[in-house]
């Protein structure tokens, strides 16, 4: 069930030895219809670390002129948005596909319309957030704080949500040193207190909840070590957001009408690079879970 | 959201002094359209507590003919059925009543004709349960077992719920020393170990679940001690089934969105005359939660 | 193992009726060595509550002048002191002997002459502490802490150990209404979640720990409930200290040599008056306890 | 605290291709004063892993005559004698060592000489047992235990045993593909539930318990996972026993005086080879510990 990125397509030693013009052009989409940026960051070549090289490209859109970052800021798509659609670049239409944006029912087509056009009218620029990190309720959830905002405040989000997006992509197409940490991770364990041993053949499901969550989202069988084979999320950032584990404790003890069935566990999810570990010790009878790492 | 039965209008004593007619009409319904019940238990009086009454009700049962106790055992209802509803005792309105089977969806109307069809063609009487006991769910999974069954062994269970029924109504309508225990009882007991204390102003909702469920049975909030002020169910049998306690310990601690917000504790309740006590030990990021006494 | 204190010989209706004369000699050693405060509190007779009659008598003392409010504290007798024995109140005899304050080890003696010196150099009066709320080890670390104290903050904590102390003597004097809240109880209760019910037959001992504990306190058996037939501690104050509760859980599971034998949760009770029930949730393989309510 | 063994001297490579006597005499003393051992083994040359060289040795002791078997048996030394000190093989003499059987106290060595006066007076040969996977306790209940056994389950005993010694001398001395496993892991790991997060400087010691125990055995500080920097007990068996872990609790949330100081784990660990891993979870109220994996 995990969704692994395609691997990076660039190593960092070869964009510090590119010519200007194709460093420029292979990083020119990471900022959202800005090849400046890259431009801008070039000066600062040779980089140690793609994370540097990150942090280069920020200052250049940090020390931009206010009206150039406005631009900037303005030719980010909406979303939810069908007539943004052809516009966007093919990462924004990765990461808004890959939350669903891009096939909203009616009612949330309705609402994201609406929250688009009070933003823009409040702030003159589309409202910007860094989609991997979010599922769609706690976008929604954002949307509706940060309407809240006064415009300098909510110009600097925008920027932070920015800084989020590109570094994504940056780790996405290029390898090299020095990476930043944007993946999350979410694992589970079973332990059998009857028997004292880690309890191998419980199935394990993992939804989103909520009004507009996905739904199941993995399943598994934990191995005789009591855990999945794989976590349940990695190698992502971890949505925002409500999730339910599910652990069918009735049929892995052989009985399902005693007193324990299906056993779920509701919780959120709030660092997108955090590492979740939620352990599962059970009996027939009684269970504790918690945060664990 | 307790329902308390009506109190008994009859006194175990006054029972034991009636005149014969008067014990007969008294107890009448009891045994569902079969006075000759209370008539062959008269000899036995006096009685020294409802339940040597009970038995020596369900005795004369046992000793009647196998054509009586057939005869008996057809003058029961259907379960769901309209057409039978006319001919219902009180009792056996009530209690269909109680569980919702007279206001069925077109749904499950056609399931309990379905199997109400196939069990009479098979045994040549009606199913009887003694519905008090049960919810839909585990009624129509008794329904499907018991259709498995050997007609001299169904036989068996269908004097053995008519047992269970009678001993309800009759608890319901005499007062007295000795009464058969019939009333299980569910309650929580919520503690926050953050704080070493009992967590007050937690609140607690119990919902019965499955496919035919009823939905929200109590809701309720902790006292001082960590306890509802009432048990979440009481003076009544638990109804086999599964349920669901979640407890809003995201608004107890004050943050929704940090870990745990609803905890939600799914269980099956098995013996209807049992005491459950599902306690919930909790901080903002773990919880126990088990089977107490 | 409970100590019951032996019953009150008194009510207040008969105080509040006594002659003057009467009720100084009935009250005059619940202030130790000061018949003086049972006299000036007769001026507030009849009083409603044993409560409202402490509350006289305290005011008496706090309303004193500053030099015979320093007598009375002077005519307190040293803790641990050999010389002092013959002149200690009934009261405060049975007070030390209960904590065996008159039948020290050598070296514990030592400790109490040379604190009760220090003490008496710097402040010049006797170090006064309501016993029955402590144990030796924190008597020993007030006593050290209190020596940092300065003069006049002093002089107030050993006004508020005297109420503590007269508090006791009188609930122990007077029967009526309105009694001060003077008793603590410390409980326990051993749920087996491999079966899913109360552990029945699992042994249980209370020790007082630390260098100078007193020991074993209170040993039992739980029964069917899981609970001990009375509370390991009540109808006292919880004296201030570090406790071991001992469940055999070895025997209890028919099996020492698995993983758990003696399972041994170690506390401190720190609030005399409170209620600690500390329950044991047990497996063969795991255990979780917690201070419950 | 670990206790490295000294790395092996020898690979097996380099025992398959020593010539015949080259062979003989470097494993001479893994069985007792028996060289025909590794002599009779010779045959089965090459071996592919270490386990089949023991398994192949083993076969020769297994097949010998029921008068070499005995010699052989009769050929180890006593445990906790002081006459066969000088007779002992160097492994002998470590292995001992290890446990302090070379320096008992008076009523330990009385004790000793009891049993072996004892056994040897019943089967004829003294008592041997793999020293290694046992505390002086379990030996000694071991050794009570076996005086009842019969002669020839005795004798059988006594030839189990001493392939565990020799599999652990093996594996000391000789590198190479497929070695037994003989090693087990004690490892343990604090989570704060109040904050949601691993237990970071929780000080944690580990004592072996009982009559004849050997006290302290390691302590440690638990880093940023929760965690001891080295497991408690690795790279070799773990010695069957009762042991305690405390965990200063009380320390690590900065009050020793409210509930928990130090939270005690008590627990046997009865599979030498076995990984026990043991987790405490915990806020200042309240702690779950389990054998968890």
């Amino acid at each position: 069930m995990l969704k692994k990125m395609a691997s990076p397509d660039m190593t960092l030693d070869r964009l510090n030895a590119l010519p200007r013009s194709g460093f420029v052009a292979a990083l020119a989409d990471v900022f959202e219809h800005a090849p400046w940026v890259a431009e801008a960051a070039l000066g600062s070549r040779p980089f140690t670390t793609v994370a540097a090289m990150h942090d280069a490209m920020m200052a250049a859109v940090h020390t931009a002129t206010p009206d150039a970052q406005l631009g900037f800021i303005r030719n980010h798509p909406e979303l939810g948005s069908k007539v943004a659609r052809a516009e966007l670049t093919k990462d924004s239409q990765a990461e808004q596909g890959s939350l669903g944006l891009d096939r909203l029912s009616a009612d949330e087509f309705a609402r994201f319309e609406k929250l688009n056009a009070a933003y823009g009218a409040k702030f003159g620029f589309p409202f910007i957030i860094c989609v991997r990190r979010h599922t769609r309720d706690s976008i929604l959830r954002q949307f509706e704080r940060r309407l809240a905002n006064g415009i300098a405040a909510e110009r600097g989000t925008a920027l932070d949500e920015i800084a989020l997006i590109t570094r994504l992509r940056l780790n996405a197409k290029v390898d090299g040193p020095g990476k930043p940490q944007t993946d999350g991770r979410l694992s589970t364990h079973v332990l059998d207190i009857m028997r004292g041993r880690p309890a191998q053949g419980v199935r394990v499901a993992l939804y989103e909840v909520g009004v507009s969550a996905r739904g199941l989202l993995a399943d598994s069988t934990t191995n005789a070590q009591g855990r999945t084979d794989n976590p349940l999320i990695a190698d992502e950032p971890l949505r925002i957001g409500t999730y339910e584990l599910q652990f069918n404790i009735g049929h892995y003890f052989g009985d399902m009408e005693k007193f324990l069935g299906i056993v779920s566990v509701r919780f959120a999810l709030a660092e997108p690079e955090g590492h979740y570990h939620v352990p599962l010790i059970v009996t027939p009878w009684s269970y504790t879970t918690y945060r664990g790492s």
